[in-house]
């Protein structure tokens, strides 16, 4: 008997309420009652994205959305900024280059967030820019973006903002339209906390403009054929969809509705504190230093030293059922990161901080068995977090 | 109460065990016990394309895998030449049209099938064409198309054969090796019956010299990091995958596998056989008249003179709960097609026909209740499919 909890920052645990009816008989993707469901679906993607924009479902991974975006807004020769902050920046980069596109990279130290005013020296230099690309939240290494202050810089040139707010939906506040964010792209497996397997892009007006006159190759992620599908009566997909994906999206986004968005956005804070306090109580040391660049959807903490990453991983996963994720690209072996991100509550961040303490302990790391979960119940405690 | 029955070429009905297994609760897409379900389930899927070939699942419709197929094997200007016997020949078309190839068409009447000797024509004519491309199962008529005798002659000529067997697998049986077919591509809801969202593509070596040599942007469908990801141990795949639709074609895999597939092909046959002759009895026209020429996955069926086809397929489904697909393209409007795919047995058979029949009655089409049911059980009973 081994209970299991997922804490990586995606997948995201799943409820059981969205996994019945992610496993419930299937309707054709053609059917009204499917339309409807989709519909629905669409709409609560708005409300998460706050946004009046137009939303798109897609079948694919996040990456998928990304390459839908850089394929869609640009045609080869471009000129397109990416401000990188860590593995996913890269993405941006290497999809730029793969496309064709000129591109300019920021590049910064991974668990550093963009400073905007770097954007804005780009923008002066080079006003032919038409795209300026980065992550909402940075998932390798758990750096949130000041994505308000980009917009009101980009807003003011011919750019567009494109913006990968995959880990960041739902666990921090980000408002589409407010911000000037042009293309946002989620995916279901993170806040949302549904199946892996759809993500979901936003297309502004500025957006459109350039999509419209895009000279890129691309068919199965044109957002032109997705534009046109979605005007149809019932609203369709250009390609057969994830049913069953839709199905516990759809489901999912009520149960964050219902606990409402700002009270979800309290919860990942205070979570992102509770796990971020309790290590460093630990004496554990955060890959991210500036306590503002610090997200609420994953926390990145550095191997300690004489510690092997990887056995501690292990140590958690199987002596304890807890699986976290591991440090990706240049710092492999060097961070571990522990989502807290969707689905996972008070007690999660609780589980979390025990099972590190107890496996930390194991592997002869020098800690008293306790603390750090102590110091993450104060979080909770301190902030009235259950309303007592 | 009304009991539900898709009876489409795609979605196809799941079985309550595989919808169980897909609403189970998600493992990590990087854990030992996600690896082993997907490299079980490539396994499983090799033996349905019965092939040694590399397989690769990808998060997408059946139409990212087309995509993927056409912009890995393939250089923009290369010569392709695309046989079409439907809308998913035509998509073949376009996306060639799309990514810059040079195309050759063959365009046949929608409901007649491929013949090889033109493909050996445009081959003699033009030894330099890289690809021929075309379908195993025309879904939008139920043609099935000769992969045989197309790959026979191709396998003496550069080209390789690109086979969207999207609505063929499972039901009629295709060798990929024997066959000499490079690139195949499969859908997780067709004769799978897993729900909709995975798609898979099979490569040959012929294919894989392509694909290496490829100059065509491309990245989330980059096969060469599809196969860098199979080739980790343990094997994984770029980007995250829909971890429950592969849970669940695993499952799907080891009914139809437990059935075998000798005997799929055989259920597949004769569900084909009774759908059509109890249309002929019911005095309905099928849209492929060369029986040769009739699939195993599908039947178009022309509208009779004087009825409504959309009130036909709204009437069997508002009234009996059956749904079937209408016409796709041109021929919207004037066929319908009832899907005999995947999880559908005999007694599916039975209630399409029956429910064929009441609805053809209740517009005013002219016809002997139960004689189409009839005729429809004459098949089975005559072939001893029941093993009585």
């Amino acid at each position: 008997m081994m209970k299991k909890y997922i804490m990586t920052p995606g997948p995201t645990p799943i409820s059981e309420e969205v996994l019945q009816e992610h496993g419930r008989p299937l309707m054709h993707h053609r059917s009204p009652e499917f339309s409807e469901i989709f519909t629905e679906a669409t709409q609560k993607l708005k409300k998460l994205m706050d946004t009046q924009n137009d939303v798109f479902i897609l079948t694919s991974s996040g990456t998928g959305g990304m390459e839908a975006a850089v394929t869609n807004a640009f045609s080869p020769g471009d000129k397109v900024l990416v401000a990188s902050t860590g593995n996913f920046g890269n993405r941006f980069k290497k999809l730029s280059k793969m496309f064709g596109l000129e591109l300019t990279a920021i590049d910064y130290e991974w668990g550093q967030a963009v400073n905007p005013e770097h954007i804005k020296q780009a923008l002066e230099n080079d006003s032919s820019i038409k795209g300026v690309m980065f992550q909402f939240s940075e998932t390798s290494t758990g750096v949130i973006n000041n994505a308000k202050a980009i917009g009101d810089i980009v807003k003011d040139y011919e750019a567009i903002t494109v913006v990968d707010a995959i880990s960041g939906l739902g666990a921090s506040d980000f408002k589409t339209d407010a911000w000037n964010m042009d293309m946002v792209i989620g995916g279901s497996q993170k806040g949302v906390s549904a199946p892996t397997g759809a993500a979901f892009i936003s297309v502004s007006q500025k957006a459109w403009k350039l999509i419209e006159k895009s000279s890129m190759p691309r068919f199965y992620f044109n957002l032109l054929d997705a534009r046109e599908a979605a005007s149809r009566k019932p609203p369709q997909t250009p390609w057969t969809p994830a049913i069953s994906i839709i199905v516990a999206i759809n489901k999912a986004m009520d149960i964050m509705l219902e606990e409402g968005l700002g009270q979800s956005f309290r919860r990942h804070r205070l979570l992102a504190q509770a796990i971020q306090r309790a290590a460093e109580k630990l004496g554990l040391k955060l890959l991210v230093e500036d306590p503002q660049a610090r997200g609420h959807s994953v926390t990145a903490i550095r191997v300690p030293e004489g510690i092997d990453g990887k056995k501690l991983s292990s140590m958690m996963r199987t002596k304890h059922g807890v699986t976290i994720a591991g440090g990706q690209g240049k710092l492999k072996g060097k961070i571990f990161r522990i989502g807290h991100l969707g689905w996972f509550g008070m007690f999660d961040a609780i589980i979390a901080i025990s099972s590190l303490e107890m496996a930390l302990k194991a592997l002869g790391y020098d800690l008293e068995v306790g603390a750090g979960v102590a110091e993450a119940q104060k979080v909770f405690y301190e902030n009235n977090y259950f309303g007592h």
